[in-house]
């Protein structure tokens, strides 16, 4: 089902997220503890800016399963960034290849997702026939999760150029109505799971929802202070004084210090603005 | 721009065209001779019956260049079949991954292209709208190649259940005919590069066709005789006195030895039936 | 810590092994059940022979999990052999890369083992010193796995051309002999676990083996029968009557079916000659 | 036979080296001018330091061909570095896995080698009885060139901790008298080819050499400057001015601006210190 991290703030090394914590992201690749299956070994993929650079950010992926990657191990240790997305994949919808790995990568925005549509293939066409030729094209793989970040896209695109992230809450309403019209008109009763991330480089939101009345959302916590730090094998979140504001959200905890983790409410979103303030949103669909 | 071989016939090993002859599929996977793109190395594809089993092929794609793949070198040495289809890919139309890798399957069939749809991008909307659902739920890749193979499987699936090799070829026209309709809407004019090869286990089409009279098709050829031996060094068409027959569909000669190789005219199809009798067929669209 | 299987017998479809039994390889792969560790995902390997083409094995191999694999899925539905050996790995000593997945070739010999030397770094020199050159320069991965069969392949050597099952087991324990030399040269206590089979397409020996009196060897079962059958989702070992015998190797057992699987006891070893009969005997040293 | 690159300066993109040159490290993977076999498709490898957050560098390597790296493209994209290395590899000695790609990293080192030694299997073992049981084990795989670095590598640890470019220098030419004892000793007279370059974040040193009178060393150039730009698709040097020196070391022009490249004259080396000052050298062996 998939496990996945953003984070927005102050210059962090990948290393932080991925490697030192003690439930970190390669962690629960193998052994993730708060899903049923903890298995996510089917590819992975990291995305981070530079925005000293360019606003594009860089996108590493592989379809192979992240605990035993020397690359990943490389990078984590040398990249440095004030926002990042990673993702460990356990495939559900498309096969195991590159193009099906998250995060996404549209223009300067990247997306991850961790839930799924069931009977996806129900509703893969009347999906695609919403598309603009611009986001019909620009899909790549097979995934429901790509399929329905195209079509979040389609929405995110009609708002103004200088969005902000309650434009992107939006967009993200808009996504589920229109994903739950198609699921009704094929009489898809299953619950679609949506936990995704969103971030462009300088605003994040997390969206943590389900279709269904009768269940839970999966898990998703946000976490904020100043910085995230790993001293002596411990990790966490020191609180913020000021404007050195720091933004974490996440699929699991990665440590057991509680006060560091904040439960994202049922069909609630996170929004994280550019100054770094921080919303929650109730799903209002 | 790729290459391609297909084979039907009396159960030969597969090493006697990948690895063998002086031009065999491995060597014009680095150094092609009768194309001005020598390269072809973005992955490679074979497929492969064995009847006395199941109907359905095997197929096994890579990713990595041919040239240098230790499984493939060990399954050639010990696949020994009757009907068998191999390709090595120049990139044009899609990513480099296994999804994108020829030959494409769907039932029982295995079917690989050489050439291409510019600007394929401007006709792939309307190609995917002639789709049946079941058929566009099958497709998983990118390429020109296998949307054209999905839209010849809407005239195919329309003939009686034991068709024919001019059933293949009827569909092949069939594609064509769509094709051209949909380059036409959309004043696409640079011609689109047709040489496909359909094999089924037991009948074999090869097309060499390009859309616009003013170039000429890339090369294909066959070649027929009893069996394909390799001695000494020296690979060739040993002559049929009978019923032992073997046809071969290559785009380019794997050896220098004239007599084996017969170029499928412009613009036409070859046609290997059930009894392995073969025939010449102008494209008249 | 891997999970292997070995066949020899009756000509049988790789899917009854890899993908048929409740508890088939594809299943050990990620959820092993006779072992602490589950996850086997650090790549897999299968070889086979064809012994009516040549005497050598094919092997295929890869460094991504066998769980998801379209090439193993495939292979394993046309691949028919009365000899096959087949690994899952997880990685403990050496990197996750082709040449350190199991089965290893040597001639026409393939070995896969289950276990592990501890600080095998403090012996790897002394175990190279004592391979003549040609086993020193065959050697290609990192694994210990692979130094030891390169050991054992010089006692095997010595043997005369035509060797029995009785010289694979002779040669297997004065590998152990080696090894325990070394290890206690360097004061290695830590048990080392030597679960191994070995086949050439004719004669297989199975190894369930520690250096230690005080643990347990891991687990290792053998069935012996006329040939291994899948019916309507239900995989057993038909009773032998005769000279049609088969004869399986096993990290776990596949299924349930209690009487399908006898343990090989502690530190014993299973040969299995050519004529199909079975022995087990006692690890000497 | 590999080309290379390696740079020590100014910080600059890696996209410069790579990707927007007219003869890029990007284009020699497929069709590199200045040697006989064009083709580098047997995986790549780049190497970078971010020294403000370690000293260690990050190396990221891959079997696959470099011209269709969806992941190299993006990290060319946002990495920007003082000290970098790239290589594109023709497999000569050794699989095609990672272990055997450059550039080599021990301890803050990278090393990469373009050329060979031919018949190296018959000096792999006394090159190996020549290393430290630190050394030994420190090898992964299967190349000549990591067993040179190896043995380079202990001359080099002999030097004083901070050692200089000249000691660099040194410990390739006792590597060079190594080899060629090595080589007298088991008769081989093949010319081998010893175009090395090795960085540490803060010195680089490239070798130009063939242990032969009778024949050229491979080529290899230097370029220095302030620092190296790209500007409307026209990549050149900067003439430097004073302190902001940068210097290149390629096996091919990137470009064909003459005075941006100088040829380091056969059997020399190209020392560059820590003030990024250039010294030429011949080797004295």
């Amino acid at each position: 089902m998939c496990r996945l991290l953003a984070y927005l703030g102050q210059p962090v090394l990948m290393d932080k997220f991925l490697y030192e914590p003690d439930n970190s992201m390669i962690k629960q690749s193998f052994e993730a503890k708060e899903i049923e299956e903890p298995l996510n070994g089917d590819g992975f993929g990291v995305g981070w800016y530079h925005k000293h650079i360019t606003h594009q950010p860089a996108v590493f992926v592989s379809i192979y399963p992240a605990w035993n990657n020397r690359n990943l191990r490389y990078l984590a240790s040398l990249v440095q960034s004030d926002c990042l997305i990673a993702h460990v994949r356990a495939a559900s919808v498309g096969d195991v290849s590159e193009s099906n790995c998250h995060p996404f990568h549209y223009r300067n925005y990247l997306m991850a997702h961790n839930g799924g549509v069931e009977e996806f293939d129900k509703i893969k066409r009347s999906l695609k026939d919403r598309l603009s030729d611009e986001r019909y094209l620009w899909l790549k793989g097979q995934t429901d999760s790509e399929h329905l970040f195209a079509l979040f896209l389609e929405y995110l695109s009609a708002k103004k150029a200088d969005f902000t992230a309650d434009d992107v809450a939006d967009s993200f309403e808009e996504m589920i109505v229109a994903l739950k019209e198609m699921m009704e008109a094929k009489s898809i009763t299953a619950p679609a799971y949506l936990n995704m991330v969103f971030v462009d480089g300088e605003r994040m939101v997390g969206l943590r929802y389900t279709t269904s009345k009768e269940v839970k959302p999966l898990t998703l916590y946000y976490s904020e202070g100043s910085k995230y730090v790993c001293e002596d094998g411990v990790c966490y979140m020191v609180p913020s004084e000021g404007s050195d504001k720091s933004v974490m959200i996440v699929s699991e905890k990665l440590t057991d210090i509680a006060q560091d983790w904040k439960t994202i409410p049922d069909n609630h979103m996170v929004l994280v603005y550019k100054d770094l303030s921080v919303k929650l949103r109730k799903v209002e669909v």
